[in-house]
């Protein structure tokens, strides 16, 4: 992996000099993994000709590559602050949206006034777009969070704590190999059920309820998701045959909404419209990061650009993967929410690559 | 719990009038939690008779008291920019330390160049020394956490993995009635053992090697945590039992440095004196943000203030919780880590409240 990365680097290289940046100092966790193949770093300078990172860094993840030239840094010291007194002059960019106040200024002091200016999002736009490589991840964390719900659903629900479900998919994602869960699993019963940020707790999961499950597994760093909503007994009641088959409709539209050169606000919209039409408000994203909208990009993180919004001014790429979801909960009854992850692709190549596989029909367990 | 808050919402509105401020706005999660009693709130206003938190919240952790006011906040908007704007006038402290420079940049803007200024750590300095309540959250968490090791003890370790011990703990701690783990649990077998930051792998646990244990149970919000090594086996070979020996020794005299008076560099130098008289060279407790030293303050989080470093110049208080924890580590065949969890009291009612109470001596699985 050692040329990707520092392939990486080089364009931000190439992004820096159109700035007019002489340096940047790269602390935001996941653009340092990717600027660097290794989740250990806590701080990297790249000047046009180096990059240091900090040496004080724990058991490796993955294996960086050789491009990096390690630098001392104190226990207790900001590894930031330590690189950016290594800079050989010029404007360096730093990331404001990282660095606290407290922190840029023990940088600005250490850099030299004047000369720190704002790297912006640079790296995360540089991530947006993804590599094959990449996108090979993605897959074997949707594959992994579709084999741990897969499972789950052919053992007893009723009776079980929403808490103890969770722990149970976090165990299985691990178990298939992943690094671990990309947020905390999240599962609601009863009339928590639909909700997209509900924390499980001890809540037990009874017959004719509806169940929401929401889980995502990190593959060598990279985060994929999906949301389903599953009825507890026999058959559903008509209101949830109802309310699913209404919202599984507006995530499809959303899905379909998807393609090369389409805004970023056409996914929500199309949700939406098929809501409204309904008469139903849905629920929104943020739980991802998101804002408000069906979702948002993912990669080394949930919730990266783009947003999928309604105001969103953007327009998708090829190979930027997102996740998709539509919720709609009845105070006191509960609802339904269905999220998928999907990379965007160009209609020759089929349209969007669904990475999360798991059955979308209402369930009954 | 309402009280409470309400009272420690009025010391911070003191410790403002004292700095020349008119209102404060909190972004720290620990100290909003501390100072709300929820998980909730992501920004709070203090101004001289009103308290705000946004109203945009997701499903409650704790019951938040009845002096907060909810502030509507936009879908995708700053909780902090929107109660920024709500300020009544005068100078506004905000947590520098917790604010990015491109956050801090937005709420200047909504409450006025010039008006704005730096809150510093003084909500984290209230939180130093807890009351009664807090420190009976953290006994709990002590105890979950011992309660979850004991039973892991009593298990096969044998040919079963880092990261599966890890998971076990992290449920069994659940089981016991934790929020959850207070920080990823580390595994460390063979090589692995004594690291204070090793990372739980697939390394599998085997016959005649060290392995290290580190877990800390979260309740109520507040954290404590428990390190052990044990051997695998019938019997400790000569060089292990030495090990253990010198390490329980150094950490039993940084526990035994801890009284309230005392300076907070006390007990590193204590457990410092014991291991170089053995030649030998501590793990720094780093992975608890304490920086170089044997551990640091807990409750909300942890590694709070104080750090228990050999540069540090405080004194301890009563009532304050810390973790002391020493570790040494022979590269290529591991090492022994001790750590407890203890709460700073006076003599006259028995020196030092240790809260994780699982044995320390060298326990042969």
């Amino acid at each position: 992996m050692a040329d990707v990365h520092a392939e990486r680097r080089d364009r931000l290289r190439g992004r820096c000099s159109a700035a007019g940046l002489d340096a940047a100092l790269v602390t935001r966790p996941a653009n340092l993994r990717w600027l660097t193949g290794s989740a250990e770093p806590r701080a990297l300078l790249l000047t046009r000709d180096a990059a240091l990172v900090d040496a004080a860094v724990p058991t490796p993840v993955a294996e960086p590559d050789g491009g990096l030239s390690p630098v001392p840094v104190p226990p207790g010291a900001d590894p930031a602050v330590v690189l950016a007194a290594h800079r050989t002059g010029g404007a360096l960019g730093v990331e404001e949206h990282d660095l606290t106040v407290t922190r840029h200024r023990a940088v600005v002091a250490a850099a030299g006034a004047g000369q720190v200016r704002d790297l912006g999002l640079a790296v995360e736009q540089l991530r947006t777009v993804k590599d094959e490589g990449e996108i090979g991840f993605l897959r074997i964390a949707g594959e992994i969070a579709d084999q741990a719900l897969g499972e789950l659903l052919e053992s007893i629900m009723v009776g079980r704590t929403e808490r103890h479900l969770a722990m149970e998919l976090e165990r299985r994602m691990i178990d298939h190999g992943a690094d671990g869960s990309a947020f905390p699993v999240r599962v609601g019963a009863g009339d928590h059920s639909g909700r997209p940020d509900h924390v499980p707790g001890d809540r037990r999961v009874e017959d004719g309820e509806f169940l929401t499950v929401a889980l995502g597994a990190c593959y060598r760093g990279y985060r994929a998701a999906v949301t389903r909503t599953f009825v507890i007994g026999l058959s559903p009641a008509d209101w949830q045959a109802e309310l699913h088959r209404q919202v599984f409709a507006a995530q499809r539209a959303a899905r379909e909404a998807l393609a090369v050169g389409s805004g970023c606000d056409a996914a929500d919209l199309a949700a939406r419209k098929v809501l409204d039409a309904a008469g139903i408000e849905p629920q929104r994203a943020r739980e991802h990061g998101a804002g408000e909208g069906v979702g948002g990009g993912v990669g080394l993180e949930i919730g990266e650009e783009p947003h999928l919004g309604p105001q969103e001014l953007g327009k998708l790429d090829n190979r930027v993967p997102v996740t998709v979801g539509v919720g709609v909960c009845i105070p006191g009854r509960g609802g339904v929410r269905i999220e998928d992850t999907l990379v965007v692709r160009p209609s020759v190549d089929g349209g969007p690559e669904l990475l999360t596989i798991t059955t979308k029909e209402l369930l009954a367990l």
